[in-house]
């Protein structure tokens, strides 16, 4: 008898995807947990948070993305790996259902969320595969153990270190996912790199995913796609503008909650974020279009502070920028608050500090090498086989920026106190 | 000395748009108007409704489109017509302005929101042009009239009928970016058609812009694409579905409210709306965050119905559908009602019934035809020099469904009425 | 023990296709087909003739399109029919090799080549594959009949229905690849249709391949996609213009070998066309850079019409045309024929006239219809279900053109007789 | 009145292009000069050489890539530089001359004919401007002095050094051309990079085309897809293998004339370049055609080299390769050399070597390095502000391959001979 792990849909489902054409579906359980309420919430949670306040097409979702890993994941193990040797056909199911959840944890603006909230995604996805979830639920009808180990695998901890490096390693199906899928919804085209190529030279081996070196050259264009990426789109100045003020509404409404201010409409939702007592149901009960609505009712609420951070965010009046490393220009940072202070514009929420950091590809304890499969069998690391790679690897592009609001510093009556700013931020 | 309306800005703007690539901008009044919040809001509104909940790459907003329009717009008049006897240069910004704000008035979930309260975007596109608004403020510095006639180029109204032609005839600017632009998102490859061609044989004429005759074919193929995308996107039976379920939440809560039902949260944003009496400032207000933050509250409302709705809403648990003409087959219907009922299924919410219907080209009073500019200077009409529109101009492909909960059907326990519903749903 | 026709490739080999991505081959028998000297000779052919003088793209060759559509049959069986109750296995090598060398028979420049020569280029894929050549021999190592079998395949007499209709019906994967390709190389964008979409609703049924009916939109693309590539690629004018000028090389050619002309060089591969009396070596010899060498040399040629006409079309100086059509407007083509005359213009080979006519979709005796597969089994005819298609069934669109040196009127001195001749060219 | 050189025509004409949709001309002297004899001899000429052995789809020509440059330069010119005070707008006429016709010198097979025969392309893109050919008639109806000024832009002596740059400078528009459309005809997406992008941050500088400071990460991904481009497709040694035998098959062609060989047919085409006495007019008389044609006589030879590599390269049966370096293993290719004279295979023709090699980028003094606008106006050379250029810059890919016939050395009946030749090219 055919045990629901095993059950096939009667006709393979598909979702047309602008990435990958289509994404197919014929496993019963991956079907059931696309249906589930976790995995939908993932349509009101954006990829790029608040990137789509600089590239108007990037409002693409995490359901958008998860489906696209797990289709990636599909290729990988049905059309490249199965019936190799180095490869264990019972992995499959675990490995599929770990690409579509990975990221089912991710908070709304995640970043900003998890910063001011202290979360972290990761133990958010744990919770929700193990815990009183309809996700959990489908995947214990497969096996009681079955949740704990998709959840080993996302976190890295599954026996298999082949399964885990196909989730989680530097040219894993989430990045391959991600960086096409950004670069089509931002019209950026920076991601691009042959994804054909790179399925087709990748094999199963016993430590983890490895590529054959004919295909040296595609994984090169993948490393240059991604820094790309970074310093193009994820990094983009005007987008941490926005998450930083993001940040500062979140700490803001912490702060006035936590001082027993008066909310207008008190903000339910965000009280187990506010009291660090938060339950699954809370966690999963929020998403971006309730942020949203709350920013625009703190437009009208009485605190200036929130009221203004709000407004910028949903009107989109953010902070111009200058470059500022606030480790190295100690003084003129200090001096910034300072005259900040004067003119009456609090820095704690109006001069605010930031720093971009990506490196191009490394091999420390915590990121696995990329491996190449040499023509003899034998393997060998990615700097080693690629000139171009080894001239970057370890290289790291820094941007340390400051945020403020340009206008109101332009608006300041006192010139001598205006200029002074002004010069210091390098807008003279 | 320059005035308002013809400052242009120091350094051109530009924002990355996957479709035309670039969107530019060079005057000051366009980058002003981007900046208002009424058109800022145009972020929270989806371009397509509730085709996100079939095509997951649809999450594109009107904000996108808007653009995008303004963008084709300007490259019509600026690298097109300009300079040509036809075109009156005078008529440049006032087109543009149309362009990009045609969309000012759209709601959240437009066409059930409009169905539910009777409204009309295109009245409250020019309430918002003509009100206390901020875009208001901004057409006003360029004349006090020119509000008026941005908002009569977007009624047809103007007086030269080649600039409304621009943004609204069977080959407007409008519908070519959206048929691009719906295709790009969604992912589907039947809203391709050769936009460059189509903008290379555009010429003004007196009464409209029309096509030169070597570009009879492009726009055959523009007719087929627009065709096809009504088929497959817009009207897809599964996003209608999803529009049924909204269309009863609406009508449910007006009701409720009606009814003095006690909502656990009253419903703020939403009473001018049940209560027919709008200000601008409420319309503004709404997005489609909002809408989906109150339906995630209902999710825990004490009404089965309004509760159960939204469920299906938030969670994607849709209706199922067979073909049915209610007009045609008037008997089946009510049989079905009556069967509903007997089951306990109130079909006022639970047995749903819609129409969609389009014809691939028509020349009737109300739509403008398509002119066609033969070598020898006349204009004949498209049909008249397409033997392929011609063949299909005035057919109708209409379509008559009706939605209902399967699931729940399936678990009527008396199986008589069960198997007689499900016969009659063909579904047996 | 494995035989010929089951040995595959120790490693899959891939050939770097713009249309198709990759070309997989695996199959022994396809990659020593791929190697033999009548399968290269293709790279020497152009697949669209004389349209490279129009569209400078197309230089693609019959190597890539035969290529193409082996890839296309590959995915067709392999992918989508292979576990079909309808589908036989062991029909699939023999489809794959007729699909692979459908047109080897090909001559240079096809079209005038036959014309002028009387052949018939299906023939001589007959010839090839039967007679004594390398191919044969591949083809011999699989079985003794295997060569019929492959040539039965592709002159439609083989006796398994379905494995005909693959190759030769009005949606097989030659028009499938073609239409892409072709689309592809010259840069228009017509003939892009959902290919993917195609391929996944295509089903084995008894008499031929069928299309389920989800997927009619997509078919209905197609064949507009076709339509629109006939028209704006495959008859356009200028190309034409320029095959009409092949034509005439060719004929004088022959005339004049007839006559006895004393040839500067005694064009040799050419003498057993010109005698009707060729081996299949003296036609494999022949290429399209063998013709290009011949008309260089004939540049320089005594005889005045032959030296003209291959400067004409080694130099792209090609004739312009106007609308005429021979049959309806005999007076008038006849009067110009006695102008050209007086002129001393020599009208067979200077006043051209030819028909191009296509037809959208066609259900005759020589054409199989398109099958649609209902959700109840039922097989459907294509214009029964799809309301464009049964628009536009049928229709023909017919171009009559004549061809002609306008710069040689314009420069006639009897100002009288050229005007004469302009005005009846409707040039005046 | 109206000069030649600002002659428009009526209406612009446009070529359809797969890689900038459109080629645009206005200019009566760009019409004329694509007219001529010499500028349609490109259509004959690949851009790839013999690329296309490998890459099917690379039948492009050195037609099709110079209207490409000269689109691209329209483009930057008209579009970009225009009205711009560092841009001398007398200047356009010569430089998209330049543009088009900077390839004319090009010889069939460029690298190995011009390799062979001792023969430079660029001098004869200066004869051909220069001496008596129609594109000289053409340039000289601007004036008399216009053909030197052309060929003063392309050999890079032209007075104003902005000029020269935008032709050749290590971001021209030449580079920018063919890197696009090679990858588009090969298929390959290595030569992808935002072309768009680029074109709209270079600017007219004193001394070259510089690039905004906002544009260096577009920078950093062209030399990245210029670096794969080189590496994938230029250096691939399958090409390079073909290459090899062309080579030898016209050194042993000149080779058997000096030594008064009676060819079948005497080679007349080739004859002055066989005698190094070249007029223009024979050098515009050969192309591709011609050669592929004699290629093909020559496989009816006596001479049993030539009759093999004939063959080989029109049948395409290549040489196998390995890898060494003769500079530093000299030993063991003196040995291979050695063992195949004993084996009675020829190394002279059948043991070739050759080496490929690329950097990245680099600053020497032939090569202007690519200069970078800041904001602040100063001009930086680019690996001062790109990490990535840095990094790679002066770093050097070479690849070392010798070549032969492998199936021949495998036929050896002398095992042992057999042997040590297989274990010194390492393929036991």
């Amino acid at each position: 008898m055919t045990t629901y792990g095993e059950q096939k849909l009667q006709e393979e489902k598909v979702f047309k995807d602008p990435v990958h054409s289509y994404v197919h579906v014929r496993d019963q359980v991956i079907w059931d947990l696309i249906s589930t309420r976790e995995f939908q919430r993932l349509r009101r949670i954006r990829q790029l948070g608040t990137t789509f306040l600089v590239f108007h097409g990037a409002e693409h979702t995490r359901f958008n993305h998860s489906l696209g890993v797990y289709e990636l994941m599909r290729r990988i193990v049905d059309d490249r790996f199965s019936g190799r040797d180095e490869w264990d056909a019972s992995e499959r199911l675990v490995v599929l259902c770990a690409a579509l959840l990975h990221d089912l944890g991710h908070g709304p603006f995640s970043h900003a969320f998890e910063n001011v909230f202290e979360l972290n995604h990761e133990e958010y996805t744990r919770h929700i595969l193990l815990g009183d979830t309809e996700v959990n639920a489908v995947l214990r009808k497969v096996s009681e153990d079955f949740p704990q180990k998709v959840s080993q695998v996302i976190e890295k901890k599954y026996a298999n270190p082949l399964v885990v490096s196909l989730i989680s390693s530097q040219i894993d199906a989430d990045r391959m996912d991600y960086l096409q899928r950004d670069a089509y919804y931002t019209g950026v085209s920076y991601g691009n790199f042959d994804l054909e190529r790179i399925l087709r030279v990748l094999r199963p081996s016993k430590e983890q995913a490895v590529i054959k070196y004919s295909g040296v050259h595609a994984v090169e264009d993948y490393i240059m796609s991604r820094y790309q990426m970074y310093l193009q789109v994820y990094f983009h100045p005007v987008s941490r503008s926005a998450e930083a003020i993001l940040n500062q509404i979140l700490q803001r409404a912490k702060r006035l909650y936590k001082e027993g201010y008066a909310f207008e409409l008190m903000p339910k939702p965000f009280i187990p974020f506010f009291e660090k007592k938060i339950e699954i149901a809370d966690y999963i009960a929020l998403d971006e279009s309730i942020l949203l609505t709350y920013f625009q009712l703190w437009m009208h609420e009485e605190d200036d502070v929130l009221r203004d951070l709000c407004t910028r965010f949903v009107n989109r009046r953010l902070f111009q920028y200058s470059d500022l490393n606030v480790e190295v220009e100690k003084e003129r940072y200090v001096r910034l608050q300072q005259l900040f202070q004067d003119a009456g514009i609090d820095p704690a929420y109006y001069l605010l500090s930031d720093c971009s950091s990506d490196d191009f590809y490394r091999t420390t304890a915590k990121q696995e090498p990329i491996m190449i499969l040499m023509p003899d069998g034998q393997l060998k690391e990615l700097t080693e086989v690629s000139l171009i790679v080894d001239a970057v690897a370890g290289k790291i592009e820094t941007d340390h920026k400051i945020y403020y609001p340009l206008e109101e510093i332009e608006a300041i009556t006192n010139t001598g106190l205006r200029d002074e700013i002004l010069t210091l931020l390098e807008r003279a």
